[in-house]
């Protein structure tokens, strides 16, 4: 025991004079070795001289505008949460401005506002008023999360104008504002502090950059290792255990991104205190991976997939992305096609890395960012599933399909097993719902998940994946569905025939889905095809679902579409069903024939079979939605009852063009056509179909990795 | 009667003799005088440059194909259709292609064409297979109008390849199709061609463009006088009626766009064959009038306002203002403002006007466009009410109120008297659905106008106008409305107060109905405010439905809006109501209160004050359509039942701020409030309404046109 606490304290005194080195402000994103050179730069590289004008323009009109510190009050997008926001805000642009222009004006804006926080901070109540559940309440804000965001922002402020600041005030702030900061979230929030979980790391990054500028080995130590220092928890262990060996993070692309900031800020704030713990390199650059993940996990328009809760419209334009980049690209040897990324993103970081980033764009190094077909493994082994892309074309006219065969990613996860969503043109053709949620709009439910998040966003019927029996995967229990995931039963990202294949056997009891989507490339035809074979097995008679959330509008079916007239009625009373109110229900004559649907001026026509007794239904959402919660949305369904095996074959082929400005339309009949069944059973399924005349056919045989899938001409 | 023949003959001598002194080919668009300066030009202008490789692009690839003249079989948008209108596309690049690089192949494949159709045309159906009306049908196409596009293109091409056939060709090509289509425009569709509307513009420009490239005066005479030369019709009498003197097209902005394309080409031949007629001078420069005005009916997206039978999404990009822009500004004087437009277009004509352009945007000419607040008039007089825009702001961020007291617009009005449409941000905030037609998709009804357009789409309901008793304006009678037109009562269009208000006694019997709208600043507010008022007068008692067709979702509202959960009927059973699933009908406390809309990422909240026992009721489009043919919309409807008269105040604040990216919410409270009517009745409405505290007082005195609206602060 003595040995080992000698051991403890030499490792403890050598962390501390390593500190002690390196404690020079700032240095965290800026850094006093580096800020000369940022300095010119901003007077040299347009994107680093626009990015600067921004922060410059919001010091300014902070610096111009009048302290407001309100004690805290709202929820979400409220008055006084939303103060708070431009405060840290305008406190990490105000230390900024001071780093580059020195005018010392800015410097004494962050610390009068810091001065400020620090006389009221101990005087707020410690669990704030709108807080939901007392062990996630924060006292900034109405949760830890965002207290912690606050702080992480606030401390590179402060570290930036650190040395414009007297010893005394110094003194005043770190004692009463960041030092109960610190406190509170290690020990009235210490549960968020030690999750496994993007809460935890937003947590551990305040508490480790604080630890730093503040020169508190302690709280690193912590931030790091957890709040028993064993390494069970903290900044390492969520590395280990957030991410798959791809840089996958569970929760989903929405929630990766978000993780993302806190993992980046505090990995450049460790490399550059602690090089020596070569961060960067941590778990076979996991880090860098998860970047890059983050980027291969959008649609090339920027916009990030939207399964699990997600906010749609988000791009890798937000600001964790800008971080992502500026640093890969500057400090861990990232691409050229990088620069693409941040051309678009249209800014960087005004730091070290940004730079670097700003002056490679000048001088012309930028390449397309190079979008890939792959596939993404989930779970800390990398064996819990994963996440599949598969993409074709330009970044200005790309196809893409994403399939969801990853594991549940936690509470924030969808009932969604072998989910597709699919794009083409720029636009979302399949889609997938994302989170119900107004997000930061007070009046909707404080900006928070809406209760139609739970009934309808999660459940199986709001995605394009197959529902049994009118009800949900593991039948919405979280529980259940965290505890199994998808296996991968095939996966080929390049050549005239893209496919992924996976299985899951554990969503709807007694009944094994297997479910095969392909990309084909065909000699006839400009775009890919889109096949989809969703093969349902099982014992006991079952009605089986397949909706397609579409946009845009019907135009054409092989069958007639009686839509309901004078009334509707909701499709159902739960699972998401209840929020469907259902347009139309056709028996289709042979189980076979093709709906089209017109978005954004280009056609898509699918073609299925799906047995002799198949029913189409339309459905839109909006049903059982009293506060007008739900947005628009449509589907069509590929509907089968008492049936026990069952497959589903679609082909979507994207075709056509509508010209509205020259007011031309070409190519609005599909040219596929004939789609034939010719096995369906548990080894493998085979149909023909033709393209312009031409017979095709393809062979899938789930039992043959290695064969897996044949295409005959 | 002697002296009378005498003047005739020598006028038509004198006419002829001018014609044989301007004979050379080419001169319409492009002229033998221009030639070699466009030419040059086309490798100096970026503009012109882009604009003619684009054209060789379109020809290279037509004489790479095969030709192909089908037998006219096909409605709109079918292969046959497509295919003559691709050919006649083809026959004008090859013409523009021939003249600017001089290569023989582009003459031959016109020449090959046109040999193709002169060998066949005499030889197909009189009518059209699938005409509707045989006094509309055409003999390439279902309707004459498209045989008149057809002809207005193809002689343009053969007047451009003229010199490059062999005399031979000439003869065969214009004995066998040229005066065969001339005989058909003029004889078989004899009624068409003295029709005084777009039809008619089309016939007698495919007419007198042939008559001048064929040195055929009389024709020329019947294309500018009718097919009687009294005058009465033709090209003059188009240009007296179908105009007011503000060069407003009755039909609206969509149909004066299709109509002017037509116009202008003509317009440039007589100046080219015959300048004495000094054609561009005309009725005060009307023509001109007409562009300017068309450009004026879009919003700052340059998009037409969709006001009667309209294709959204049309933009002053569409090929008819190319022409029309590049003509005024290069041969009426336009003014800089229209290089912008130009720029907008992304091209020019290939010809002498284009040129000008180019040049003048390559060396930096180009100024904003000038959106104006204005009243357009219409009828022929100018004294049939008229079409109202006030503006505010940038082109960037425009508000737009458009206020719609024209007259009924002939067989594709809508009954939309005192109709408004809202923009904002780059964004319809309160819309009009135009027409209901998928134009060109052949599935859709060949591509014409759905059943619903009549149903639902020119019903008073659909518009942002006063329903009254669930009937439309004038029974939707055509005649009865074309015979009727509203009275403006006040327009100003700069200031403080910008506003517009008109009468409309006739739409609905025994109810006198006066709405005045206002684009209202203030100081505390950057972005103005709409002010609504609608007061309706009757001795008998009625239920007013005042529609509010918006975009995007609610998000708030001072009333709980009980949305109908478990079952949807429509609203109605005629007039469009139908059409209309009702969502909710709520009763609102005290008659007054606010309904908040997120659309495009601001927020638009209609403050309202309507009588003690108003009810809102919200509906979405949908109903009674078994074939889909509608697309989405949503109302809300400011509803009052049992009342004589009845005055209905409005006012919408945009404001607040989503961002997606950096997921932050700003100023989504509406900042006005108190909404108070102090007076309502047939003389004057007066109310009152705090803004940030400060309360602010406006009265209408609908009898004193001096002194119509004050604010008092």
């Amino acid at each position: 025991m003595n040995y080992l606490k000698k051991v403890v304290l030499v490792i403890f005194c050598l962390q501390f004079s390593l500190f002690l080195a390196a404690q020079e402000h700032p240095n965290i994103m800026l850094t006093k070795a580096g800020i000369d050179n940022v300095r010119k730069g901003c007077t040299q590289y347009p994107l680093l001289q626009q990015s600067f004008a921004q922060v410059k323009d919001a010091a300014d009109k902070a610096v111009e505008g009048k302290i407001n510190i309100p004690v805290p009050k709202d929820g979400g997008g409220g008055p006084s949460h939303e103060q708070h926001k431009r405060n840290y805000q305008n406190v990490l642009a105000c230390g900024v401005a001071y780093q580059i222009s020195g005018d010392a004006k800015y410097a004494s804006y962050v610390r009068d506002v810091l001065l400020g926080y620090a006389a009221q901070y101990e005087k707020w109540l410690v669990v704030h008023p709108k807080s939901k559940a007392s062990n996630q309440a924060g006292r900034i804000f109405w949760q830890i999360l965002n207290d912690c965001v606050w702080q992480v922002n606030v401390i590179q402020g402060y570290d930036m104008v650190y040395d414009a600041i007297t010893p005394r005030d110094r003194k005043t702030i770190e004692n009463k504002l960041f030092v109960p900061v610190l406190k509170f979230i290690t020990e009235n929030s210490k549960e968020t502090f030690n999750r496994i979980h993007n809460h935890g790391t937003w947590a551990v990054a305040a508490v480790g950059l604080t630890g730093y500028v503040l020169n508190k080995p302690d709280y690193v130590e912590m931030a790091l290792k957890g709040s028993d220092k064993s390494g069970k928890t903290g900044y390492l262990a969520q590395l280990d255990q957030l991410f798959s060996p791809d840089g996958y993070y569970t929760e989903g692309p929405y929630y990766q991104r978000y993780a993302l900031l806190p993992f980046v800020i505090f990995a450049k704030a460790i490399n550059q205190y602690q090089p020596e713990r070569h961060i960067y390199e941590y778990r076979n650059k996991v880090l860098e991976k998860a970047i890059n993940t983050s980027l291969q996990s959008t649609y090339s328009t920027g916009v990030f997939f939207p399964i699990n809760d997600a906010i749609k419209d988000k791009t890798f334009e937000s600001a964790e992305l800008v971080y992502g980049v500026d640093l890969i690209y500057a400090e861990m040897g990232g691409k050229a096609d990088l620069l693409d990324v941040a051309q678009k993103q249209g800014r960087v970081i005004v730091s070290d890395a940004g730079l670097k980033v700003a002056k490679d764009i000048t001088e012309g190094k930028a390449k397309p960012f190079q979008y890939k077909s792959l596939i993404i493994t989930d779970g800390a082994a990398g064996n819990e599933g994963g996440l599949a892309v598969l993409r074709s074309g330009s970044n200005n006219d790309q196809q893409c399909l994403v399939f969801k065969a990853a594991s549940q990613g936690m509470g924030h996860g969808h009932f969604d097993r072998l989910n597709i969503l699919y794009y083409d043109n720029g636009s979302e053709v399949f889609s997938d719902y994302g989170a119900a949620r107004f997000i930061n709009i007070e009046s909707k439910n404080d900006g928070e998940y809406l209760p139609e998040n739970k009934t309808w966003a999660k459940q199986t019927v709001a995605h394009n994946t197959l529902v049994v029996d009118k009800t949900s995967a593991f039948k919405a229990n979280l529980n259940e569905a965290q505890s199994h995931y998808p296996e991968i039963l095939y996966f080929k990202g390049d050549g005239e025939v893209q496919a992924v294949s996976a299985r899951e056997d554990k969503a709807f009891p007694g009944v094994s889905m297997v479910r095969t989507s392909v990309l084909l490339h065909l000699p006839e035809l400009t775009k890919a095809l889109l096949v989809d074979v969703y093969k349902a097995e099982s014992s006991a008679a079952h009605t089986y679902d397949l909706p397609f959330w579409y946009n845009g509008y019907v135009t054409d079916a092989s069958f007639k579409i009686n839509a309901f007239t004078d009334q509707l009625r909701p499709a159902g009373t739960k699972y998401g069903y209840e929020h469907l109110w259902m347009n139309s229900n056709d028996s289709v004559p042979g189980g076979s024939g093709y709906i089209t649907v017109m978005n954004n001026k280009r056609f898509y026509t699918t073609h299925f079979a799906g047995g002799s007794v198949l029913n189409v239904k339309t459905v839109s959402l909006g049903a059982n939605d009293p506060n007008y919660n739900l947005l628009n949305a449509k589907a069509f369904i590929l509907s089968r009852s008492q049936s026990h095996d069952q497959t589903f074959i679609s082909i979507t082929e994207s075709h056509g063009l509508v010209d509205a400005i020259a007011e031309t339309t070409t190519g609005a009949k599909s040219t596929v056509s004939g789609l034939k069944v010719i096995k369906a059973d548990r080894d493998g399924t085979s149909f023909s179909f033709e393209v312009q005349g031409k017979v095709y056919q393809l062979i899938m045989n789930y039992t043959d990795k290695n064969n897996f899938i044949q295409l005959i001409k």
